[in-house]
């Protein structure tokens, strides 16, 4: 079951985006005028409401099922040393997640989600992008296609997440070559690089920038030239949600970035996104600005994993049940005003 | 079972503040550090676990009952025009509490707490508090006795709400009382007012601080004098939480307007207290500033009814659930660094 049967179907996909059903949400607006609160008190709960009746196509959404998928990739540019941890911990903790010891898998119960951990060719780390394309066009296909298939269409969310020892120099180059800015703009200090860590991978993504400066620069290129393989996981994944309906959550920056070169092409791919919170990687706000994402948390996370989405979704969960289970003005016989 | 058997009691009680236990504190974060995840990377949920370990008094610390109470009184000062909803409407949102059908409802059942809710005397107004004390003291002692009643010592949070209709103009007195600043520093819009309605606070608070200026300014005089009975209530359960070692969780501006005037006798009253949101009140983000305490959330909401506070339990127990079902690096034989 393959989503996207070549680049051009992938691109295609991405040139063809349906909204949200304009009616339902305009009905969940009138319904949560009608809860006996004050008008908008509720905030951003309001809004998130809204926004799901939009994609559920109903004035009062439901979650009844939603997954955590997290993707897992290596990376051939942590041999210029721009992490702190080495790139065999990629599959340590792969294996951490199956024996359920990892923060998202707990984040996860918590929040009532299914966990799926695709890794992807761990044994195969991407080429070294500072002098090649990290991926061939098969690969990066291939990796495309393995992110969209986690979505089902019953899902009623989807929360992204990634881990890949050395993917915040990725994420940093996918940003730069998608949105611009200097690579300064971009690169932080990931799981804890020190300054001169930082300064290394300012470096790479400069070399990564200007090796591939000539090459195509449509969403395709750039995330098979500068990007990995759980980065183009998450952009098939994010896409697939689209034509499904499904809502997506997304977690930090890394996650994030692999809606960059996305959204380079078409800006409206953020529509069916919410942003599930701020992390502390410097490069996070800048993204979410540009985009034009606004985080539910900032709670200074900084993990990946989709840890701070998977915390976010428990605030899904109670603006629609808020949304849903409160009473109106009228059937609790509350006088609307003054 | 009266917690304070005098106002002498009450006073006594606010002066001998115990700590959390500091080993257990130490050990929660000496925890934190071994888990499989970058040092730090968890950033607020790391603190909340440590901080829960100290007031439980162990490493890995549990939600087991937890519980929201919302305390409903009506205010003498809405003769005044202060609110965009008739006084009739705090007993009606009570029934509606009664029945279910409110946002702390949805919000409490949401965040699997149980809910408690006190009306206080709401055919009996407090006085306006422009040209009288709100309250006598037996009817102040009654309330904060009655607030410090809902708080057990098996329970792992209390989560703190309040519904009354003129209890923003209270609130605004009663930070302008305790921790100074203009009334107009202090007053906002509460469940609606317009422009017009925030300068009829406004002069509200100017009349009550004048008519009180020279009246004691202990923190039992100025909840008497300017607060409410549910806004006394509350204080009482802030207190007694803390004789018990029982971390509260606050809500918006008016709930943490009750803590204004302990703290400006006993800075350290906080201590056990988290402030669940910044609520979208102007002077809430004030207090919280002046209080030294930093929201968890912060989604435009202003409601009341300990919402805010019941949405940001979620975080609470995700924080607690990472901390205590993650697995060390040593037992995950993942490698800590390079």
């Amino acid at each position: 079951m393959t989503s996207f049967a070549s680049v051009h179907a992938f691109e295609a996909a991405l040139a063809d985006l349906r909204g949200p059903d304009a009616d339902a949400a305009a009905d969940a607006r009138v319904r949560q005028a009608e809860l006996t609160k004050p008008a908008g008190s509720l905030g951003r709960l309001e809004d998130l409401a809204i926004f799901f009746a939009g994609w559920q196509g109903r004035a009062r959404p439901q979650i009844d099922r939603a997954r955590a998928a997290i993707f897992a990739g290596n990376h051939g540019v942590t041999v210029h040393g721009v992490s702190a941890f080495p790139p065999s911990v990629t599959a340590q903790m792969v294996a951490n997640f199956a024996s359920g010891g990892a923060a998202i898998n707990a984040l996860s119960g918590a929040a009532g989600l299914d966990l799926t951990v695709v890794a992807l060719d761990l044994d195969r780390p991407t080429a070294d992008f500072t002098v090649d394309a990290a991926m061939s066009e098969a690969e990066c296909l291939d990796a495309l296609n393995r992110g969209a298939a986690v979505v089902d269409a019953d899902l009623a969310l989807i929360v992204l997440g990634e881990m890949g020892i050395g993917n915040s120099t990725a994420a940093a180059a996918l940003c730069a070559r998608s949105l611009g800015g200097d690579a300064s703009e971009w690169v932080g200090p990931g799981t804890g690089v020190d300054g001169h860590g930082v300064a290394r991978k300012t470096a790479v993504v400069d070399r990564a920038i200007a090796f591939h400066a000539d090459a195509p620069r449509s969403a395709f290129e750039t995330l098979r030239r500068v990007g990995g393989r759980e980065i183009a996981a998450i952009a098939g994944a994010i896409l697939r949600a689209r034509q499904l309906g499904v809502p997506v959550l997304l977690d930090g920056f890394i996650c994030t970035s692999a809606i960059a070169p996305l959204a380079a092409d078409n800006a409206a791919i953020t529509a069916h996104c919410i942003a599930g919170h701020c992390s502390a990687e410097p490069g996070h706000k800048r993204l979410l600005d540009l985009l034009g994402l606004q985080p539910i948390l900032a709670l200074g996370m900084r993990l990946g994993e989709g840890s701070g989405a998977a915390v976010a979704a428990n605030i899904i969960r109670s603006a629609l049940a808020v949304h849903d289970r409160m009473a109106t003005f009228a059937e609790a016989e509350v006088s609307a005003s003054l």
